[in-house]
């Protein structure tokens, strides 16, 4: 297999439409579903077709220009009217990624700073989303070489656990912390990867491990709860995961489980690292207590394929995120390079706003 | 409901037989399994028809006295050569559970202590097994009696989080953690439990919750990479676990994510409690890295009902118990009282051996 046919971009523009990975359907099936509206990216955002904090993004940003596509007027008050209602339905797909607002706020100064036509906008809207999608691609691959470097110098070969899938398939290629585990592996730096399973909505054991497979990394898929025991008995030399809102302090909204990943490295005094863009940062938020916390539907729970696992009767808490305080985290590895969380705030005016 | 229609006992003595709950099956079915051989207890307690390490204990005492009733000789000699074989045979059954060996020790000495014909010390077997069954019965309701004075005085009404099932379903009936839960809740101290799910064997969802919900008990599940988020948001007052085996100095191995927890719990401040009759103290093992983690199939991770959740080529590792250390554990709560870790040796001298 070379490198070629492992590639994963599971947002692509295909001359007038998305095509989207499910991936509700990996590792199972691989099914390819093509978008034409934006109502339907917003349905593809919200039930989890495409997700992971980068990807969503790029999805949204194409996702709004489909919906100013099918706009009917030339009229540019009128236009942006319409275009504000489409941005606004794709905002409230998911609360807690921030890199859903950063994209539809950057397509549409974009759209409000060009003079030209409604036509004209809805050119610039178009290619304004490619950037944002090829910028992904690079950041991810700049988020990987650097991380590299950040990564302990022994042993040689690491053992690094991650959780969730901040991969290829949760941003535009590549991934976030599994760019750092790319190109790990590719420099001989990686021994393997332990994969935290990541209930309810398994994306460690579902996306994860299917990613490791397809690159022929090797993988050990565990459970959530068996990560801390893993750290006691040597197993892990890294932890790195991904973000879907870092607040200016570096406080990190991430997957549930990442607090208590963060907790147990700490305890072991093991590097907690979190990979994510700078468009990843809310710098108009101070700390992680203003993070909004999705929660989902209860049946990701009480529910796993065809199979129920509880009584009837039982309640049920199913927040999506926690946060984890920045004095759990080593670095933030960006497309910058290494950030310790407490300096976060000097790369703030770099960030493409 | 009235309390007497909640009662639960796992392993029944029914005139010449026992009957288990098909721990399996709960809790879309509750369906008893007839036991009348030591081979049938043996894959029983091997696939999990019967867990918990107390119970496991009763159904081993069971299953001695079957294989002994089924000894085809009035020779003394050649009665305890065969009775020797079926306990090594149920011995390994499960590697953790000290219950287990302990049971089956004291059944042995029972026997071999008897002086009578081989048809007197069948019967002497069976009245050990129903001793050893009702002397977990007491013991499971001195837990309660002795865990709820231990509780922290406030708030007055507490929300106890639990993991795996130390319930009526894991002992004799009543449970060791869920004792306490239990006879909080009827003291009125308790407020709610959160159970978690507990992968891969989801004994949380499918037994705890299924438990809690019999009696009224307002039950909350939770995916086990949740509970530390849920410390921090204050939803948990103290931990309450069980135990498989306890070394002399505390060191309590339990079903995996009790050492995630007993790390969360410290970095919150939250007491953590493991519930266990004094059996379960291994005083031969000096700490708990002499104590033997048993692995696992792998197919208890990938495959979730008829669900496959991750990719071919995946590996696996799926260790059932983790080890907490003594220093996370607030105090160990005995059919004697609350025992701090490190006066455990003190006890040494009540345990029957």
């Amino acid at each position: 297999m070379t490198a070629s046919t492992v590639q994963v971009y599971p947002v692509i523009w295909n001359e007038d439409r998305v095509l989207l990975i499910d991936q509700n359907r990996l590792p199972t099936e691989y099914v390819l579903v093509e978008i034409s509206r934006y109502e339907d990216m917003a349905v593809a955002i919200r039930t989890m077709i495409v997700r992971g904090a980068p990807a969503i993004g790029v999805a949204a940003a194409y996702g709004l220009y489909l919906g100013a596509r099918d706009v009917q007027t030339q009229e540019r008050d009128e236009f942006f009217a319409q275009l504000e209602s489409i941005a606004q339905q794709l905002r409230q797909t998911r609360p807690t990624a921030v890199n859903l607002f950063w994209a539809i706020s950057r397509m549409m100064r974009t759209a409000y700073e060009s003079l030209g036509t409604v036509d004209e906008i809805k050119e610039i809207l178009l290619n304004t989303a490619k950037r944002i999608n090829a910028e992904d691609l690079q950041t991810c691959q700049a988020i990987g070489t650097h991380g590299l470097e950040a990564l302990p110098q022994t042993p040689e070969k690491l053992t690094i656990l991650t959780h969730c899938n901040a991969g290829a398939l949760a941003t535009a290629g590549y991934g976030t912390s599994l760019s750092v585990v790319r190109t790990a592996w590719h420099s001989g730096r990686l021994k393997r990867v332990y994969a935290d399973e990541t209930r309810p909505r398994l994306q460690g054991a579902k996306l994860t491990a299917w990613e490791c497979v397809q690159e022929g990394i090797p993988v050990t898929l565990i459970t959530d709860s068996m990560a801390a025991h893993c750290m006691k008995l040597g197993l892990i030399d890294a932890v790195i995961v991904g973000a879907d809102r870092i607040a200016s302090n570096g406080d990190t909204a991430n997957k549930i489980g990442t607090y208590s990943l963060a907790i147990a490295a700490k305890a072991h005094n093991l590097p907690f690292f979190v990979a994510a863009p700078l468009s990843t940062v809310d710098f108009k938020l101070s700390d992680g207590s203003q993070i909004p916390i999705e929660e989902r539907d209860p049946a990701e729970i009480y529910k796993i394929g065809e199979t129920v696992i509880c009584a009837a009767g039982t309640e049920f808490y199913n927040p999506a995120f926690d946060v984890t305080p920045a004095e759990l985290i080593t670095a933030i590895l960006t497309e910058y390079g290494a950030v310790k969380p407490q300096e976060l705030k000097d790369f703030q005016a770099k960030q493409i706003s």
